[in-house]
């Protein structure tokens, strides 16, 4: 298709939706994508470009000639330019700046001016307001004249004199209201501010805890500056979600099924080389026992099994407790009974793995006591595992670290380690 | 607190937001619960049951009398209702369908009659509907005048005369345009209906795809018989969320730091015995190399940083690529490419940190033949792990399976039989 028939693709890509557009520009090779860019560049509007994922809009605003960029980012809000801005570099960022209009640039440049990932980057600075002494009638008036309204707005946010908001009423209230009716008797009980240097993964919680639509954001001084949309929220709620789960896996959280060979591996080195370090750990323990081994080289074949179970245990002892934390079910409140729940847990997995694997081992090798090794040694590292699954993670959230980031490694570290030492040094004592 | 002091506890409960009330009571113990829920079961609203995690919500709901219960369920949103009812018992579902009004409870049942995390569970069936050809001042006179409107709406669906959703349009466009303009003059782009059948996480798709904030249901025929809104959209996102998280772990899905250690262990014993499996193929693969291994005991210390290298390197393919099916960045159009860009970054990280392991290895050993054992063993199993992440779910996918479920146990598998097999294999060959 891409072969030079620019009526074809036009026709082609004409009725999908921006976001359907974005994500063709991203399955496609990177050959293609210029060349389909260069093709139909003159149709790519503000939509599709906040649509397109981070890692190849740089590519894609690079393609673009600048009269298109600087007719596509002039009909988005003011928080769709600033996440557009975010991930471009310096130049880039310019042009696009020049392109806006003074008073959407003035409103780009102060959200640009709050930290990263903080609330004030991603709300918009189009608001609908209205005194607190208003009526239905007057807001409605208000609404026909206004000339600028957002595109998306579920409330009318009421302001105090000094732009405090002091409450808001849904658009679906104003609406089944009579004209007389006062804004300040049909507002809303879920109402609730957030400051403007919040960090974003907060706003998130707090529209999914309150199911909120939209929520004003105010400065220091308490007055509006701004409002997020649920739409905003959900979009963090997905990506502190990918985090989570790419850190937990031990992979950068910026990584993407787009990137080349090379950056893939450069994000993912890193983890590698720390498991090479932590591995080296569990090979000096076994090399402690190395005259154990040339006993019963036996012992040699069977070490992984302990291990293997205890790190997957781990594991999963490690995602619940991530997760809760992440929901905030896990807290100071209920960590102690979380700990003696997985403690728990730990012994009555152990006892079932060690029954399994004793019975096994023992009917194997003919021998009990290599059973009773076996079994011991499962014990010990399920225990090990259930306990270091959820001390870990409670652990570097206490110590403000992200509890997703290095737990893997860090667990299945302590679990190597038990496993070996429990298995070998028990062989040591009781079959020497 | 619940030392049976029940003004302190009304006093201190009365401010709190249901979902918060939820939490405290999913995080306190259970006898302090059932004391709780003795003094304070007066105030218990539909509200808060529906905040209430599910696997609590059968223990509160036994607790509460069941006057309580009915009332509470009285005044709760259809889609809230059978929300509720999913997770209860037969008897206890008879009881609050018994509460309900007759229409609602007709509207319940018709809900329940759709197949479990379809779209049909999710919808509300209180929709606000004006025929096609009303004018906005037509639609604000009705909803004045209409006596149940839901709590919370964001459009107005247009319906043809055989209830056929045509379009929408949003309150605020209704709001800021004149009494006489139509309602078919003011309708949105975005319009998109689900079929009452669809899966629930093509639904949370669709609203994160193309931000949507309410979706109206129809059924085979095409009628309008619901909507969704965006925070129950929200929801089945987090939940989609935290199965992929949990069942990667190879944790039980319904999972939850509220659990008993029964419980937990319950879930979490069947990967584990699974893995116990997998993990003798590993035992069995070293012992046919136990020749090798008593020759050069040494052999036994290094194995396990092979296969754990791997590992590690396997979970992190794999963690990209289930994310990515999740999200359908990962595709039919681009697995190709994919797949490609693995094996590139296996070989890639494979040279590096044989580079790093085979130096270190024959500087630590004095034998340059070990440290070639070592490096040639760590780029095969990287290319392994490498492929195995992103094939196993790819695969997975394609037999119509959930790539998360079983990939950590199939990859780890695979890098662990892989790593030993050519440690030890190139070992026979090359230092024997």
């Amino acid at each position: 298709v891409e072969a030079g028939n620019s009526e074809a693709v036009d026709a082609l890509l004409e009725p999908l939706h921006a976001a359907d557009i974005a994500d063709l520009l991203e399955q496609i090779g990177p050959g293609d994508r210029r060349a389909l860019l260069r093709l139909w560049s003159h149709e790519i509007d503000g939509e599709i470009l906040s649509e397109i994922s981070e890692d190849i809009r740089e590519e894609v605003v690079e393609a673009l000639p600048r009269e298109v960029l600087v007719e596509a980012v002039r009909d988005l809000e003011t928080d769709d330019v600033v996440d557009l801005l975010e991930d471009l570099e310096q130049p880039q960022q310019d042009i696009i700046l020049e392109a806006l209009e003074d008073a959407d640039r003035v409103a780009v440049e102060q959200a640009m001016a709050y930290p990263e990932y903080s609330a004030g980057r991603l709300m918009q600075r189009e608001v609908v307001v209205a005194p607190e002494h208003w009526t239905v009638g007057e807001t409605i008036d208000f609404l026909r004249k206004a000339d600028h309204l957002p595109d998306q707005f579920y409330h009318v946010i009421l302001v105090d004199p000094r732009m405090k908001p002091v409450g808001y009423a849904t658009l679906g209230r104003i609406l089944s209201s009579g004209r007389e009716a006062k804004l300040a008797d049909i507002t809303e009980d879920s109402f609730r501010t957030v400051q403007a240097t919040d960090p974003e993964a907060d706003v998130a919680y707090i529209f999914n805890q309150y199911h909120l639509i939209s929520c004003p954001v105010v400065d220091e001084a308490g007055r509006l500056v701004g409002v997020i949309t649920i739409d905003d929220a959900m979009n963090v709620l997905d990506e502190e979600h990918e985090e989570d789960m790419l850190r937990l896996a031990g992979v950068g959280d910026e990584a993407s099924v787009n990137d080349g060979s090379v950056e893939t591996a450069k994000q993912r080195l890193p983890w590698l080389v720390v498991n090479l370090g932590t591995a080296s750990l569990s090979a000096m323990v076994i090399s402690q026992f190395e005259a154990t081994i040339a006993a019963l080289v036996a012992l040699a074949a069977l070490m992984p099994i302990v291990a293997s179970t205890g790190g997957i245990a781990g594991t999963q002892s490690l995602a619940v407790a991530v997760r809760a934390l992440a929901t905030r079910d896990l807290t100071q409140a209920n960590a102690a009974r979380v700990i003696w729940r997985e403690l728990g847990a730990g012994i009555l997995n152990g006892l079932g793995l060690a029954l399994i694997l004793g019975v096994a081992g023992s009917l194997i090798f003919g021998d009990w006591h290599l059973g009773l090794v076996l079994g011991m040694a499962m014990i010990v590292n399920q225990i090990v595992a259930a306990l270091g699954g959820v001390l870990v993670p409670l652990t570097m959230n206490r110590l403000g670290m992200d509890p997703a980031l290095a737990s893997g490694t860090f667990v299945t570290t302590l679990t190597d380690v038990m496993g070996f030492f429990a298995f070998l040094g028990l062989a040591t004592v009781i079959l020497l």
